[in-house]
C-alpha cells in the first residue's frame, strides 16, 4: 500500500478494470461512476466508493477520469448548468489525468483552463482494449508537460506498458485519432485485399500469410484478421462479439474528420472509411466489432 | 557452374539484376532482351546473348520472363500476328517460368496453353523492387503445379528470399496485385494519418513511432515513411526519386480494379487509392516513387 | 412499307421493341436471336425471323445489332473460334448500325475492320430504357463519318427522338459511358442528400421540391426520385423492381472505369460509385433497380 | 417608403446587396457591420449605418442578419463572453431571420431561445450568390414557423424570387446544406465525365450538349460548365475568378458531414467531395471558385 491517493472517476468497461489495477497495486483509489454495479465490482478489488465525483476527488493527489466523450469531461471539470466544475475545488498541483478519448482543442481548453489553477493536466488516451485495460498492457499516449508526464508514470505504468510523449497538451489526443483513423482504414483495406484474393480463387489464410511478410504487413494482418476460421482470439472466430465496436471506430473516425476538417488537411481515405463504418452501423451492425465491416463487401449469404 | 541451361527473356531494371544472379550462381543463362545496352551489362556477368528470343530458348530446360505487361508475355508465348509464339517450339517437360506483373486470367491461360504442350508453367511475379533483384532477396509469389514450383525452387531461391506458393496457376499474380493494392492503400492513409498529425503540431517522427508500436502499424510505417527527413535511404529521403514509381503502382492498381470489377468485389478504398494516383500523376508525378502522393495532401509550399 | 431491308440482331428487352418499332414503320425487319420467345414476340408485328444471323443479313441494305457486351458484337462481326464473323459476306456499301453499349476501343476495332471492306460502320448506343425503346424515344449517341449518319437517320429516328453526333468511330460509346458513369454518381450523390435530409427531420418531397428549384437539380431529382412515395410511376414506386438494373449500372461503370484507368483520367467519384454499387449487388440487389442503392444509406427497418 | 423598419447587421459580398435591395424598396433599414467600407456602400443607397448592432436593432420590427459562420451568429443574438446578446434586449414580437449558413443545431438553440423570450425567429439560408443577392434574385430555404414566414414574405421577395418553407426551426438549414453538398458532388461528378470524354477524344461542348438531353443532365452542365471555353459568363471563362470559392465550398461541406456523422447518415460520395476540395485548396486554390476542381483530374499543363 503506498500512500498516494487517487480518485478515479468513471468506471465502466475501460475505467473499471483500470482503477481495479490501481487498487492491486496498493494505491488508495476512491472510485465514483454513476451506476451502482460498476462501482460494486471494482469496490471487491479493494477501492473506496465515493458518493460522488467531488466526494471522490477528496484529498486526492491524483485524479483520473475515463469518459465517453468530450462533454462529458468538460462538465465533470469545468462545470454545466446544472453543477459546477471540480477544477474549482482542487487544491493547487493535483495532477489530473484523463484518459478519455476526445477532441484535441477540448483536451488543450482543460489544459488551458487547469494551468490558470495551478493544476496540471495530462490528455493520456488509452489503446489496447477492455484485454490491455483488464491485463495492464494499454498503450498511453500522452499530451502535456514533461514534468507532469514523469509525476504520471508511477500510475500509469500500473495500467500498460508503453508510455508515449505525444507533444503539448492536446498531443495525445491528436495522436490517438490519427492511429486510429489509420486503423480504421487498415481494417478496410486489408479486407478488401483478402475479400477480393478469395474471389480469385486464393485461401484466405494463405494470402494472409503471404501478405504479412510482403509490403502488405499490417496491425489488422498480424493481430486482428477479419476472415472468421484465419485466426483464433480475434473477434471473427465469434461471430465479431466483443472487441472494439463499429460504433467505437465511429466515433474515433468522427473526431479525425472534425479535426481534417477544421485544419484542412485532407483525408480521403479516411473519410471513405468513415461513410463504410456509417453504412455499416446504418445496416444494424454498430455493436459488432468494427472487422464485420468486411461482411459489407461479401457477396451475400458468405 | 552447373549443367542447367536457363532462358532469360527481358532483362530491365528487374531482370537484369536477376538474369546476373543465376549467372553469378553458376548457371549457364542465355539472355534476351530488344535494347542492346540491357544484354551488354548482362553479358558483363557471364550470361550468354542470344540474338533473339527463340535463339535464347534453344537447349534450355528453364525459361524465365521478366516483362512489362500482360501482351508482352502473352505475345512472346503464344504468337502475335507477326510472329509465333515460343510455346510451339519448347520441347515438352521444359519449365516456363513468368515473372512478369500481369493479369491472372492472362497467367491461367498461359498455363492451360502450356499444359496442352505438356510444359509446366508457373506464375512467379516478384515483390522488392530493384534492390531486392539486385540483392537476391526478392519474394516470390507463385500459381502453379507444386511439382513445377519444387523443380523451380533451385533457380527461385538464387533470386529471391522468400518463396510462396500461393495456389494453382494465377494465384501468385492473385496474390501480387492483393499485396500490392494494400500497399496502395497503406500509402495513402498512413500519408492521410502522418499530414493530419502535422497540421494539429505533432512532430511526424514521434508520431510515426507511436503508431508503429500501435494499431496502425503497417510496413509503409517500418519501411518507407513518406516524409522527409523521418527515415534514412527511402525515396523520401531523396526526393522521391527511385524506387516504386506513381506509374508502375498505377499499372498494378489497374490489375487489380480489373479484377475486382469482373469478379464483382469492392473494392472502395482500392479505387478510391487507384485515383488518386491517377491525378497524382496527371499533376506531372507519374516518374516520382509512390510516397510523393504525400505531396497531394500537403498545403502548397510544405 | 418502304422496300429498305433491315437485319435485325438481338432482340432482348431492348432490341426486340426496336425491331418491332421498325417493322410497324413500314421496313422489311429481317430479325434474328437465339431465343425463341424473343422472336415470336417480334414475328407477331410483322417481322421476318431468319435461322441465322447470316441469313438475317441476307439482302440487307442496313444492319442493327443489340447485343449484350464487346465480345459478343466482336464475335458476330469479326468472327470466333466457331463460326466467321458476318463482316466477311457483307456487300461493300452495307451500313451496319450497333447499339449495343461497348468498349470504345471494341466499337473502334469494328469501325475499322468495316472500312477495310469497304462497309459503313456506327456505334449509336441508345439511352432511355425499355420504356423509350417501346415508346420509340431512344436517346442514340453516334460515333462514326457524317455520310454513315445521314444514311442512318431515316431508321434511327423511327425508333428514338434524340439523335447526337459525338464524333468519330467510338465517340458515340464513348459519350454514352461519360453519362451513364454521370448518371451514377447522381443516383448516390441524390440519395445521399435526401437521406441526409430525412435524417435531419425533412419531408422528402419538399426537400426534392427544394433542391430540383436549386444549385442541386439533376435528372434524378426530376425524373427518378428513389424515395418511395416522393413520385409515382418510377422504381421506387413498385419495390425498385423494372428500371435500370443495378448489375447494369456496373457493367456501364466497369466499361467508364477500365477507359479511365487506360486514360489516366482520374474518376474518384466515379471509382467509388462503382464500389457502393458493387457492394449492393453482392448484398444480393444486383437484378433490383440501380435506384434501390438509397437503402444501403438508410437505417436497417426504413 | 413603407413604415417598417428593418436592422440588418453583416453588410458583407451577400449582405451588402441584400440590405440595399432593401432599403431601394423603400423600407427604413438601419444597418451595421464592423468594416466601415461595406457600411459606406449600403449608406449610399438610403439606408442609415448604426454605430452598433443594438443600436440597429432599436425600434425595427423586423431584425436581419448575414454573417460567416454559427459562432457569429451565436455571439450576436446569445451573446458572448466580451458582450450581451441582441435577444435580450428585443421587444417580444420582434421577428428575426438569420440569413447566414450555419448549423441546423446552431439554427434550433436560437429558435428555442428566441422563443422563449416571446421573440419570432427564422433561419432564411440563401443560393443565389452575389449574383442573385444584387438582382434580388436569391433562393431563400426557411425554417421556422409559418405565421412568422408569412409576416417574412413581404421582406424575403425583395430580395429573392423563390421563397421555400422547409419545415420547422432548422429545416432551411438543412435543406441549404443537403443542396450544396449535392452541388459539390455534381461538379466533381461532371467534371469527372467531361474530363474522362475529353481524354476520349471528344469535344467537350458536344459532350455537354448531349449529357444536357440525357439521364446525366444537372445544374452544372447546365449553368457552371466547368471547362474554359464552352460557357460564357461562367467563373470558368474568366480563369475560375469570382464566383463560389473553394473555401465556402469547404465550409459548407464541413457543415453537411458534421450534420452527417451525427446523425449516422452515410455520405460516402459527399466525403469524398469534402476531402477532395481540401486537397484542391491545400494546393493553393481555396480562393478559386469551385469548378476550378476540375483542374485536379486534368493532365499536367491542360
Amino acid at each position: 500500500m503506498t500512500d498516494i491517493s487517487i480518485a478515479f472517476i468513471g468506471l465502466g468497461n475501460m475505467g473499471g478494470p483500470m482503477a481495479i489495477n490501481l487498487a492491486k497495486a496498493g494505491f488508495r483509489v476512491q472510485a465514483f461512476d454513476l451506476d451502482a454495479t460498476a462501482c460494486a465490482l471494482v469496490a471487491e478489488h479493494g477501492a473506496h466508493i465515493a458518493d460522488s465525483a467531488r466526494a471522490a476527488v477528496e484529498g486526492a493527489e491524483i485524479v483520473i477520469s475515463m469518459l465517453p466523450a468530450s462533454h462529458h469531461v468538460e462538465a465533470l471539470y469545468l462545470g454545466s448548468d446544472t453543477a459546477p466544475g471540480l477544477f474549482d475545488g482542487l487544491p493547487a498541483g493535483t495532477l489530473v489525468i484523463d484518459c478519455s478519448t476526445i477532441a484535441p482543442t477540448s483536451a488543450q481548453k482543460l489544459a488551458a483552463a487547469g494551468e490558470s489553477r495551478s493544476l496540471a493536466v495530462l490528455d493520456a488516451p488509452v489503446s489496447g482494449g477492455t484485454a490491455g485495460a483488464t491485463a495492464a498492457t494499454l498503450t498511453f499516449m500522452v499530451g502535456g508537460e514533461s514534468s507532469a508526464l514523469k509525476r504520471a508514470h508511477l500510475v500509469l505504468e500500473r495500467m500498460g506498458k508503453n508510455i508515449f510523449h505525444a507533444g503539448d497538451a492536446g498531443a495525445g489526443q491528436a495522436a490517438k485519432l490519427c492511429n486510429n483513423m489509420l486503423l480504421g482504414i487498415l481494417m478496410i483495406g486489408t479486407s478488401e485485399a483478402l475479400n477480393l484474393g478469395q474471389s480469385l480463387g486464393l485461401d484466405a489464410s494463405v494470402l494472409a500469410n503471404i501478405m504479412t511478410k510482403s509490403s502488405g504487413a499490417n496491425w489488422v494482418l498480424e493481430k486482428y484478421n477479419p476472415v472468421p476460421g484465419v485466426m483464433e482470439g480475434v473477434p471473427a472466430a465469434r461471430g465479431y462479439s466483443g472487441g472494439f465496436g463499429t460504433d467505437l471506430m465511429l466515433k474515433d473516425l468522427g473526431l479525425a474528420l472534425e479535426a481534417a476538417i477544421t485544419q484542412r488537411a485532407p483525408v480521403p481515405l479516411g473519410g471513405l472509411a468513415e461513410s463504410l463504418y456509417a453504412a455499416h452501423s446504418a445496416s444494424g451492425n454498430g455493436l459488432l466489432d468494427f472487422s464485420s465491416v468486411l461482411r459489407m463487401l461479401q457477396p451475400r449469404g458468405a
